[in-house]
């Protein structure tokens, strides 16, 4: 198991929380998701067999930016 | 049919006019449901006999406050 932290602008309300957790846990070997909306980020812990870039493209299509 | 005009603190986001718009949609005798989120406002167009309690009711059970 991985942890792997990303930095997501945009997100501003809990269903910005519940669309973001959700598009992340959908991904296979995903373990969980947790955004702080506070700090803009997200904490996941994860299976090595998945990539950032899948993240990353799970947060984007629900419409928030990661930042590198 | 009559246009109400409510001013609704704290949506922020496109899933949060989708809410509140939504909620009020499903009222018996409300044609449409506008949320500017810029203004803070939501235009409702909508049947006389949809009363104002309803309105109000329907936005705050999705967790936003009307103003008076």
């Amino acid at each position: 198991m991985k942890e792997t932290t990303l930095t997501v602008e945009g997100m501003t309300c809990n269903h910005c929380k519940a669309a973001v957790e959700g598009a992340l846990n959908e991904l296979n070997g995903v373990e969980s998701a947790t955004v702080s909306l506070q700090e803009h980020r997200v904490d996941v812990i994860h299976q090595d067999s998945v990539s950032l870039e899948a993240m990353v493209e799970a947060v984007e299509e629900q419409g928030y930016d990661v930042k590198a």
